[in-house]
């Protein structure tokens, strides 16, 4: 069969896959990622096929996937969390436009904003916005319009891509541009490593988490102004207790 | 145990589902929550004693829950999708403050922004915002804020609720106030039934998702400047072919 599955693995292992995922990497004959997230499903799947690139090389991984599914073999392009939420989806379907005998099918999977949310208690329990402070492929004042615009809708934020080894201070800056417009106080947390060994999270202050030192394995909540802190859960109500 | 699982389904039945969602449904002797969730997971597991409540009942079915659980029974709390997202999460955890025995657990589940994402594509590949057009717990004029500061921001956004019986309008009214600064050919999706018997789509421009007649079963997705209509799914591109 002529197809790619675009699958989100979720968080971890499979703990948190869900049985539709389970199911696409089982129908394929090959697995394709990039190397971490195809090493934590490898091993589920002793018997089938690996084809992995590094982070940088999303773009010739994926016309790869598609080449080798025009050959006649199923192809897995597994993403970490959803298959859309910053995964491959995309970036398949803009290819897939050059292969129009492969059959191209996304399989949803947890993103980091829920499961860390859920790790945390219910931070995003009511409107929210997810921004990547990632500026590899977005220019900073497009993110930093959208920290503006959150922060002024007064939005709870998940943040991803917090920080790296290259952009050490962007989680600060982006504090910065929310404490303009949110209080010191306003209620955020941080997951590390969600769903995997060495999980750990903090529920803290708008001001403590702007000197917080995280990394690409982080995911960041930042609350709305309704956002509490209940016996160090981050929650977010929705209301139900005001009817 | 006193222990309190609240548990995102997924958007349908059991194939979306994660592991450790169906792990914590069979740790427990009692699966409570609104009637129509209930009853999709209950055939699972016909043993299991049930506790559901109509859709207007939150707070009472989340006591309920919590004096269950401190008898010393365990109870999972079924939502739809995840848990925390317009869940019950942090309502059990806003009443938990009262129930120091008892245990919450929170297990993640993927959202409709998630599964109907994949059903038109990927929508959602970059920067997004998640906004419930329910104005039952929210005022208006919150929502309507917050449709602005997304526009603003160009992010694409997800609308939860865009419809009732009680508020067959408000679809529309949030597509004008989008219109206000985004273009009518924006490109636009909407999935019914998402992961159920009779899932529809369609992939649109903002100004035709302005008369279409939806309903509280759809999920809305309105487009960032930057998302494509590409061979009819719809796809928000990270940027990774730029480089």
């Amino acid at each position: 069969m002529n197809k790619v599955y675009v699958v989100g693995l979720g968080p971890g292992g499979s703990e948190f896959m869900t049985a539709a995922a389970q199911a696409a990497l089982e129908r394929s004959d090959v697995l394709c990622g990039y190397t971490v997230y195809v090493d934590l499903v490898a091993p589920l799947y002793p018997e089938k096929e690996r084809y992995t690139t590094p982070m940088t090389k999303e773009t010739d991984r994926c016309r790869w996937a598609l080449e080798t599914a025009r050959k006649g073999r199923t192809v897995a392009m597994v993403c970490s969390g959803d298959a859309g939420v910053y995964g491959m989806a995309g970036l398949i379907l803009q290819l897939a436009a050059d292969f129009p005998e492969v059959e191209v099918e996304v399989i949803c999977g947890v993103t980091a904003a829920l499961s860390g949310g859920a790790v945390l208690g219910a931070p995003l329990g009511h409107d929210f916005c997810v921004i990547s402070l990632s500026d590899l492929l977005t220019p900073w004042e497009q993110i930093e319009k959208r920290l503006e615009c959150a922060a002024e809708g007064d939005f709870a934020v998940c943040l991803y891509n917090p920080a790296s080894r290259k952009r050490k201070d962007y989680l600060q800056k982006a504090c910065d541009i929310l404490l303009r417009r949110k209080s010191p106080e306003t209620v955020c947390g941080w997951v590390r490593n969600i769903g995997r060994e060495g999980q750990t999270s903090r529920v803290l202050t708008l001001q403590a988490l702007r000197d917080e030192e995280l990394d690409m394995f982080s995911t960041v909540f930042v609350g709305s102004s309704a956002t509490q802190n209940i016996a160090g859960w981050m929650v977010t109500p929705r209301g139900y207790e005001k009817k």
